[in-house]
């Protein structure tokens, strides 16, 4: 396999970086970026006076919908693999994921030209999977639990040797989500703060761990679904508590925080700003009209947590991570 | 009026051009260009890796959805105005539109500080209206036929004084469509063929034009909705035939061509490619799912064209012009 020309040249970078096995510091951030770069987009920063005057601060928002796979997960997942010693990726690459984090994975491993196993709930929309395989990755069903991807997933890792990358509770992939910050303050470096929503927390730990080290003038927010607001709940008791039957809109952000998106949060960020679905609906609205590019509900959490505090921040510079734009349009009637 | 700093320092560049009361010249459309751009974007040209290997060609997007008022109107609204001599534009603009053209209208008064008049059919879309407010312009409804809105137009320009500004059976307009051509070939001076799709023409007739003057090797193709195709029905016949009962989800692509722009096709475009609607939804569905940007149905028409047309097309650098981003949302379910 190293003989493919592609493989060979990424040997050598990959030689230098080892996985990251603690709070990414801010050279393994820099050393991230540079890593990934071959394998990102540096995303445009697009804004819009219309929503500027209707918020009444300027905002800028970085568009990871325009992302490959379009989502940020594409930073994490080749950050994740690209550390991993060659000979330990040669039976390929595993998670378990119903979103874009399957899909990100799935390209990272066509990359590097070695298979990719993706445990996906029975129940996960089709688009979802069609992505996955679009990206050579193969599919593994399960019954929609946590506990039977975790199981299958296992089996999965002991039968292939596989080499299983989490979605966020990985600090390599929370040091390549962490990227996404790093542009956005590298190209605005007085941004008074910055809202990214809040799933499993892998964006947000990024984002703050970024403004800390790159851009320490500016605060760091959460925006969380009403309907999944563990990080809210966990941040207010001191103590990690998991969603329990989560519910909206934002598919993205279902999953609980983890121990290390836990405490990088807990440190890191400002607050975590709740909002009800009536505003997440309202903000993706605005900015698929206004703006005309496509957004996932997930994306709009953190537009809604600003337009709930928007007197807080009159005249400030907002900067507002748009997560990505994989929208399941077949909800939607497309006819004359 | 004229101690308004906006409006005093226009009536110098106003003064040097007037409008264009014939085919516009290779130096009409360059001036047009220079005197519209502080009131229009230079939009961006995007492509997509997905799309060009399942089209098998290189195709680049002029994306005029990102235009001031989400369309490319805005450019020959704006042209029209500038040209007329201050004494004249005083009493302010007019025109009858149910769509784009009304806006671009009402923002282009808005940016010269003077009143606009629009006559909409009482069946208009919420959000058409809501746009036309937005920018200061008055409507004046009338009942939704052709015969109406010209009476109604006719009335109201001897009452108010206002100068009527049609939305293509007008060179000045024409001229300024033509802007959004040049831009396209000015940054990729090799393309084979532009697309772009054709209603009343005012578009097609200006992206003939730049091809003709500042890319001669650049063929230029006319997509048209198969409910609507009166200007592939005119150009087979070799007369103007207006449509009757035009029926398509392209809600900007349902009016006939006039002389100017009948004549102009004639002469300077390749072929008109007519469209089914499944086609344009398709292309529409492509480009929202794979780019992440909004468009309307109308600008999809041209992408629809060039997959119908594909197999002549294979390997070639084609332009295709996305003529505007105002979807009705409304249409669409938005929720958990």
């Amino acid at each position: 396999m190293l003989k493919n020309p592609f493989f060979a040249d990424m040997a050598d970078t990959r030689k230098k970086l080892v996985p990251i096995e603690s709070v990414p510091t801010k050279t393994d951030i820099e050393q991230s970026h540079e890593l990934i770069a071959p394998y990102i987009h540096k995303t445009p920063i697009l804004s819009s006076r219309y929503l500027n005057e209707l918020i009444g601060c300027e905002v800028f928002f970085k568009c990871e919908n325009f992302q490959k796979i379009g989502a940020f997960k594409m930073r994490g997942a080749s950050n994740a693999a690209l550390r991993l010693p060659a000979e330990s990726l040669q039976n390929g690459l595993a998670t378990h994921s119903s979103g874009n984090h399957a899909a990100a994975l799935a390209l990272t491993a066509k990359n590097l030209k070695i298979p990719s196993y993706i445990v996906m709930p029975s129940s996960a929309p089709k688009i979802k999977k069609e992505a996955v395989k679009h990206y050579g990755g193969q599919i593994i069903e399960c019954i929609p639990t946590l506990e039977a991807r975790e199981a299958t997933l296992n089996e999965l890792v002991i039968k292939t040797g596989a080499q299983f990358v989490h979605p966020f509770d990985n600090y390599s992939v929370i040091g390549g989500q962490a990227t996404v910050a790093k542009e956005l303050v590298e190209e605005l470096p007085d941004l008074d703060a910055i809202f990214a929503p809040v799933g499993g927390g892998g964006l947000l730990s990024g984002t703050a761990l970024s403004a800390h080290y790159f851009s320490s003038g500016t605060a760091v927010y959460g925006g969380e679904p009403l309907g999944a607001n563990d990080a809210w709940e966990s941040l207010n008791k001191g103590q990690l508590i998991p969603v329990k039957n989560p519910k909206t809109i934002a598919d993205g952000l279902l999953t609980s925080l983890s121990t290390k998106t836990f405490h990088l949060i807990k440190s890191h960020v400002r607050e975590i700003v709740v909002t009800e679905e009536k505003m997440i609906v309202y903000a993706m609205r605005l900015i698929w009209e206004r703006m005309k590019i496509l957004i996932e509900p997930s994306s709009a959490v953190a537009l809604a947590a600003l337009l709930n505090k928007k007197t807080a921040f009159k005249g400030k510079k907002i900067g507002i991570i748009l997560s990505g734009g994989n929208v399941d349009l077949d909800q939607f009637k497309f006819s004359a």
